[in-house]
């Protein structure tokens, strides 16, 4: 198995996280996205998007980090991570959206303008961002995990960018039911962490 | 099974046509997002993060439109519409991203900001929405369906905001393969339509 990754990336990190936690062990293929590695004629021969990460499992080639981790769950994980009863696997899903939508396009994104420079608005990304991190704070108030009684690849979607939140200049001061949760997740066997993620991110 | 819904949001039409499709009967609930009733502390009860549409099938609350197209087809489809297998399960899931990505801030935010009068930069969304579209075109050129050999749930989730996107000033003209994939899914069994979506978008 061959991972094209990027160390920074929080969405690489979910794939290396999940792998970790399974015991899959694959090669790491670095693409640097600050030297546009991901725009070149042979990557997107592989990603037609032109993003990491990118599975290469035997020949099967899966891009998007949700696929990524669907597919992980799926073929190694029996329903360990991923239900497959109907309203089990939609609760999945649910929290799957909110990490493309409020988590990546919000905090991912407000962490991506103060590490990178990239063009948004930092502003409508915090805020953003921070209606994700309320959402989660209401579900973890009253559980310990997003979907179902134990961990699914629903909180490994979550956590990267919920963790690395400080580093797009939003405080997790104010959601204590999410710090918990990244404690718990830190705690899980085979749990393995990522530049930026650390005693400041999740204490 | 109930339907928090709303006629002009392309995110609903998603569920109303997949239960066409399926066949599946429901009542439709009417939620005015121009008028704040998605924000209202009752509203706020069924889905935390204040969005249409959402799905009461006795009592089984789900909200997200992926989260919900992935309930109905698990539930009611049988692999008809979201295969099990690893790796075709994956594929369904890249489009879900593609959907939930290039497609919503893209596409449909560019939409939102002409027929809605949203903040966002509509260059920037325009931009995105047409990365979207090339995504798009250069697997249908190869390709009848966006995953695997038949109609998924992948096409259901791209399909309305692509058909949709002249509303948000971008020209389908240079995405032949999307135009006549567009016109497949119209052709479907059961198919329903949806304000905005005729003759100009699909032809």
């Amino acid at each position: 198995m061959k991972l094209y990754n990027m160390e920074l990336s929080g969405n690489c990190y979910k794939v290396r996280l999940l792998c970790a936690l399974l015991g899959l062990t694959y090669e790491s293929t670095p693409v640097d996205l600050l030297r546009g590695e991901h725009k070149t004629a042979a990557f997107l021969q592989l990603n037609p998007r032109g993003q990491l990460p990118v599975l290469d499992d035997e020949g099967t080639i899966i891009w998007d980090s949700s696929a990524i981790l669907l597919y992980l769950a799926r073929r190694y994980g029996g329903e360990r991570w991923l239900p497959l009863d109907a309203k089990a696997m939609a609760e999945v899903m649910q929290w799957l959206s909110l990490s493309q939508n409020e988590i990546l396009y919000g905090l991912a994104r407000a962490r991506a303008v103060k590490k990178l420079g990239r063009p948004w608005d930092i502003e409508q990304c915090q805020m953003l961002g921070k209606q994700g991190l309320t959402v989660l704070e209401q579900r973890l108030s009253g559980h310990f995990w997003l979907a179902g009684e134990q961990a699914t690849i629903a909180d490994i979607a979550c956590y990267p960018y919920a963790a690395l939140a400080p580093e797009g200049g939003v405080d997790l001061e104010p959601y204590p039911s999410v710090r918990a949760w990244l404690k718990r997740v830190a705690d899980l066997p085979g749990y393995i962490a990522m530049p930026g993620i650390g005693e400041q991110a999740c204490g």
